[in-house]
């Protein structure tokens, strides 16, 4: 899958890079995570910089991951 | 202004956090960046979150910053 598991400020969370070949093809995938994140009311941290994007996943309310993040993840692949 | 000097990986940048109140505004602002950066050639880096876009610029050439990058930050101000 690609998805690593990452400790930022002691929460653990599902962090994945997905290459792009410019800007416009990167943002375009930050607005289809967008639209399924607003879908599930569940919402990552997308970082958009040129020719990537950087999703991950945690659940705020437990400050860590549960199972809906794995689903979330793999709900994010399923959008390329 | 609210842009803050910050040094990530040995390269000077300029951060801000930028306020929403739910998560479609924020998208919608990273895309007003997007547009912009577009237009301008000069892409930063655009972290989406619910509540919040913070917006990093810097000088990929130089690996620091470039009179560019305040011009970039006070034009991403002006999309507010």
């Amino acid at each position: 899958q690609g998805w690593e598991l990452v400790e930022i400020d002691g929460i653990k969370r599902l962090q994945k890079t997905f290459k792009f070949n410019n800007f416009a093809n990167a943002l375009s995938f930050t607005n289809k995570i967008g639209a399924l994140c607003e879908q599930e009311g569940h919402h990552p941290a997308i970082l958009t910089e040129w020719g990537r994007v950087t999703v991950t996943w945690w659940s705020h309310k437990i400050k860590g991951l549960h199972v809906n993040d794995f689903v979330m993840a793999a709900k994010t692949d399923a959008l390329l």
